[in-house]
C-alpha cells in the first residue's frame, strides 16, 4: 500500500490531506521565501496517531517534517524543492489545554496551542506564561519549544527551554516517550527533555508539553530613556539590575534610525520624546504588589542615570494606555522596517559586556562592503541579542538599489552577513540567538560549531533517526560543506 | 608501560598518587559507607592533563572516575569493591577562578572550585551565585553540576542546571569540548551541556564551567510560622507567590518532630515560638532595595494568613542576628538527625499540589511496614522536594533497635524506602529529587524509568563512552536487573 492509503487506513481519510488545494496552504513559509513539495500533510488528532504516521513513514523511507504555526524566520518548518517530498505533520489539531495545576504552577498543553492561548488560559487562573514573541497570535506551543524561542521576556524569564518542565514525544522509531514530568526538581538520569528542545524537528514530533508557569504580575511602570550609546545602555541596565532587581522585566534598545523607520511608516506611532537622539531603551519594571512603588523605583533610578549622564531624556508612562503606547513602538519594528527597505536582518547573540564594541566593529565590516549603508539596531540588550540589520533602502542606495539588481543584492547581502556572523563569532558571540537555524544558517553551522560539538549532535541524530528521516537538510550541516557562503536569504526582515 | 608509569611521564611524577597513605584520602565517602580501591589518584593542574589521563585510561581500557568535593549522599564519586580499580582523577588542583564578567552576570570557574568560594567570589562583585546547600563549605561546582546540586535557593534561581551556561569537558575519547559558552540566548543546534549536567560522571570530566549570576539582594526579611497542616502551608506558599511576587527566596517546611530533634540535640537552638505546634514553616524574602518595604510585605501576608487560618503562630526576625537563628534551626536538621537516630532518608519530589497527600501515604505506607515509627519531614516546600525520613530512635524503637539487629534494620530500611518512593511515583513524584542515583538508587531507575527514556539513557552512554569506561554501575541500572530491592543504605540521613 502506498504512503497516503496506508496513513489514511491507520488515521481516517479526513486526517490526510493530498489534494493540491488542500495541501497549498502548508508547503510555504508565510514570507513566500521557502518551501516545496510534500507527499501529504497529515492533521493528527492525538498523540497515538502521530506515532501511527511516523511509523507508517519510518517503514516506508519517507521524510518527516512536523510543523506548527508556520512562523520560522529560518525556513525550518516548510518542505524544501529537491529530494523526497516529505510527509507534513500539522500539529494544529492538537490543541488541548490537557491540565492546569496552579499549585505547582504548571499546564500541561498539547503542541499544536497557539501561544497566545497559552498565555491565556495561564492568565485567567492568574498565572504568567511569560514567552511573548512577535509571532504568538499565531505560533504554536511545540513550535517553540522545538526552537527554543526567545522574545522580550527572556530577561527575567528565560528562554522556552527554561519553562517547559516535562515533554511528550513520538520518537523517529514511532515510539512515544512520555516525559511530562511536572517537578522542580528531579535528578533521575539524564534530562532528556532538553535534546529535543531546539532540536528543530530533527529529532522526533513534540506532541504535549508540561509548562512551567509564574505569578501573574499586578503591576507595570514603563519608561522611554534616549542614552548617548550602547555603552550608557548597559550602565543603566546594571543600574537597573542593582537597584530594581527581579523586578526588571524588559530592557529593550534601539538606534534612531530604526524609531525613525517606525515614526515614517507606522500610522499612529508618535515621538516619545521632544528631540531626537542616538540610542533609546524601552525599560519595564513588573512585579506582585502596587503601582506606586515600582513607578517610584523607576522614577528614582532614572534620576540617578540623569544625574549620571547615562541618560539624556526619559518619559515614564502615566497610565496603561501610555504604557501601551511604549511598547507599540518597540513591535512596530518589523511592521516599519518592511516598509523601509530589504532588511539584511541578523540575530546574534553576544555576551552583554561585549555588545557596544560588536556593534562598533560590525558596523566597520558592514561599512567595507557596502559603505554608507544605513544599519538599524533593535537588541533585547538584557540578553545580549542584538538585531543588527543593515538596510537597503527602497528609495535605492546607490549600486544596491534592491530593484535594481537583484543578484548584486543577494552577493552583497551574503557578504553583509557573513561578515557579521565573524564579528559575533570573534566576540564570543553566536550567529543565532533565537531564530534558530533552519536551512538558513546551516553552513554557519559548519563555519562555526567546533567540530567535537558538531559531532556529538550528529551522533545523537544517528541514534535517534538512524535512517535520517526527520527534517532532512536542517539545523545539521551537510557533511561535506565547501565552508564558503552564508544563506542568501536577501530578505530576512526578523526584528522581534 | 603501565597505567601509573605512563601518568607519570604525561604529567609529572607529583600529579599521581599511588602509595596507600596518599590515596586512602580519596578511596572512601565521607560518612564511610561506600568506598574501594583505585589503581590511581590523579590530580591535575589544568584540563590539558585530564585529557591525557583519560586518553591513557582508554587506551588501558581502565575505569575513570572523577570526584570533586566527595560529598554525595549516594555512594557516586568514591570507587567500588569489586570488578576494576579506576584512574580517580580528583579536580581540587583546579580550582581557578577564570574569569567575572559583571555586565554579563558570568563567572568561569575549574571544576575543583568548592561551591563557598564560587559564592565568595561573586558575592566580592556584588553579584549573588545562588546555589547554596549544606556541603557548600566543600562541596566542588564540578560535582555540583554533575550532580546537578539543588538546596534551598531553588524555589527563585532554580537548580544548578539552570545556573550554568556552559562547560568545558573532556570527554571519554580524550577530546577536550571547549562549550564555555557565555549567551543568554545561542539557539545553534542541540544544547549539549546539559547532557553533562546530571550525567553523574558517566559522560566525561567536567573540567570548567561559565556561570550564571543574579544581583545581590540588598535586603532580607525572615519569618517562622506555625502552620496547621501541609494544604495550609501550600495555601501560605501561593498567598506568598501572588503578594511577593519574586521575592520569595525560600519556603522551607518541617514538621513538629523535626523541630524537637533540633530543639532538643543542637546546643544554642531555642524554639521560634512560645507553643508546640505540628507543622512549620520558614519564609524569606529578599530583593534589591530598602528592607521596611520587604518587612511590611512579610507582616502584612502573615496577618492575612492568621485571618485565614493558615498560619496559627509567626514570629519575624527583627535583625540579622534573629534571621540566622531562625534559619540556623533549618540548617541544624542533619547534625540533629545524625544524633537522634538512624534515619532511613529519602529525597522524593513531588508536584507541589500533591505533597500533602504524599505525606499522608508515605506515612501510612511507612507504618504498615513499621508501625507507629516516628517520621521525620523536612521539605523544600516551594520546589515540592519533600526529604521524608523515617528515623529509628537510638534510644531503640520495638524490635527495629539499630543496636540489637543491624541486619533486620537493614531489611526493613529497605522496604521502607520502596514503599515511600512507591508512592512519590503514584503521584507523577520522582525518587531522587536533589541528591542523584550514584550507587544507592540505579535499581531505583530499573523500577521507575520508562524503557524508552532509559533506552535513550544507555544509547548515549553507548555514544559518549562506548568502553563503558566513565563510572561503571553508577546512575544507570544494570542491564539484567532483578527490580526487587531498593538500595540499603541504612544510615542515609541526609536532610538539606
Amino acid at each position: 500500500m502506498s504512503l497516503v492509503a496506508q496513513l489514511q487506513t491507520a488515521l481516517g481519510a479526513q486526517a490526510v490531506l493530498v489534494s493540491e488545494a488542500e495541501v497549498a496552504g502548508y508547503l510555504q513559509d508565510w514570507r513566500g521565501r521557502y518551501g516545496g513539495p510534500a507527499a501529504c500533510v497529515v492533521l493528527p488528532s492525538c498523540t497515538q496517531q502521530v506515532a501511527a504516521a511516523v511509523r507508517i513513514a519510518g517503514r516506508l523511507r519517507v521524510p518527516v517534517l512536523a510543523q506548527g504555526g508556520n512562523t520560522s524566520l529560518s525556513g525550518g518548518s516548510v518542505p524544501w524543492p529537491d529530494g523526497a517530498a516529505p510527509m507534513l505533520i500539522n500539529l494544529a489539531r492538537m490543541r488541548a489545554v490537557r491540565a492546569i495545576d496552579t499549585a505547582n504552577d504548571s499546564m500541561v498543553v498539547e503542541a499544536g496551542c497557539v501561544l497566545a492561548a497559552v498565555q491565556q488560559a495561564a492568565s485567567e487562573r492568574r498565572r504568567l506564561y511569560p514567552v511573548s514573541l512577535g509571532a504568538e497570535g499565531s505560533c504554536q506551543i511545540g513550535g517553540n519549544i522545538a526552537t527554543n524561542a526567545g522574545g522580550t521576556g527572556v530577561l527575567r524569564y528565560g528562554n522556552t527551554r527554561e519553562n517547559v518542565l516535562g515533554l511528550e514525544v513520538v520518537l523517529p522509531d514511532g515510539q512515544i516517550w512520555d516525559g511530562l514530568y511536572r517537578l522542580r526538581k528531579n535528578n533521575t538520569g539524564l534530562d532528556l527533555k532538553h535534546l529535543f528542545i531546539g532540536s528543530e524537528g530533527t529529532l522526533g514530533v513534540i506532541t504535549a508539553a508540561c509548562l512551567k508557569l509564574h505569578p501573574l504580575p499586578t503591576a507595570q511602570a514603563v519608561a522611554w530613556m534616549a542614552v548617548p550609546n550602547p555603552a550608557a545602555a548597559l550602565d543603566m541596565l546594571a543600574l537597573f539590575q542593582r537597584r530594581c532587581g527581579a523586578s526588571l522585566s524588559a530592557f529593550e534598545m534601539m538606534n534612531g534610525p530604526q524609531l525613525d523607520y517606525v515614526l515614517e511608516h507606522v500610522p499612529g506611532r508618535r515621538a516619545p520624546l521632544p528631540a531626537s537622539y542616538a540610542w533609546h531603551v524601552l525599560v519595564e519594571l513588573a512585579d506582585s504588589g502596587a503601582e506606586p512603588a515600582l513607578t517610584g523605583a523607576l522614577q528614582e533610578t532614572l534620576q540617578q542615570g540623569l544625574a549620571q549622564g547615562w541618560v539624556l531624556d526619559a518619559s515614564l508612562a502615566a497610565s496603561g494606555p501610555q504604557r501601551a503606547a511604549l511598547w507599540a513602538l518597540r513591535h512596530s519594528v518589523s511592521q516599519a522596517n518592511k516598509q523601509a527597505g530589504i532588511g539584511l536582518s541578523t540575530d546574534c547573540a553576544l555576551p552583554v559586556s561585549a555588545v557596544p564594541e560588536f556593534i562598533e566593529r560590525a558596523t566597520l565590516a558592514v561599512h567595507r562592503v557596502m559603505p554608507g549603508l544605513p544599519i538599524i539596531i533593535v537588541a533585547h540588550l538584557g540578553d545580549g541579542n542584538v538585531h543588527f540589520i543593515p538596510l537597503i533602502p527602497f528609495a535605492g542606495f546607490g549600486p544596491w538599489s534592491a530593484v535594481a539588481d537583484r543578484q548584486a543584492t543577494a552577493s552583497a547581502a551574503s557578504a553583509v552577513r557573513q561578515a557579521v556572523h565573524a564579528v559575533a563569532h570573534a566576540l564570543s558571540g553566536s550567529f543565532s540567538a533565537e531564530h534558530g537555524i533552519g536551512q538558513l544558517l546551516t553552513q554557519e553551522m559548519a563555519r562555526f560549531k567546533p567540530a567535537v560539538e558538531l559531532a556529538m549532535m550528529r551522533g545523537i541524530k544517528g541514534l535517534l533517526d538512524p535512517q535520517q528521516l526527520f527534517n532532512p537538510g536542517r539545523l545539521f550541516p551537510a557533511v561535506a560543506t565547501t565552508r564558503t557562503s552564508a544563506g542568501t536569504d536577501v530578505e530576512g526582515t526578523s526584528d522581534e
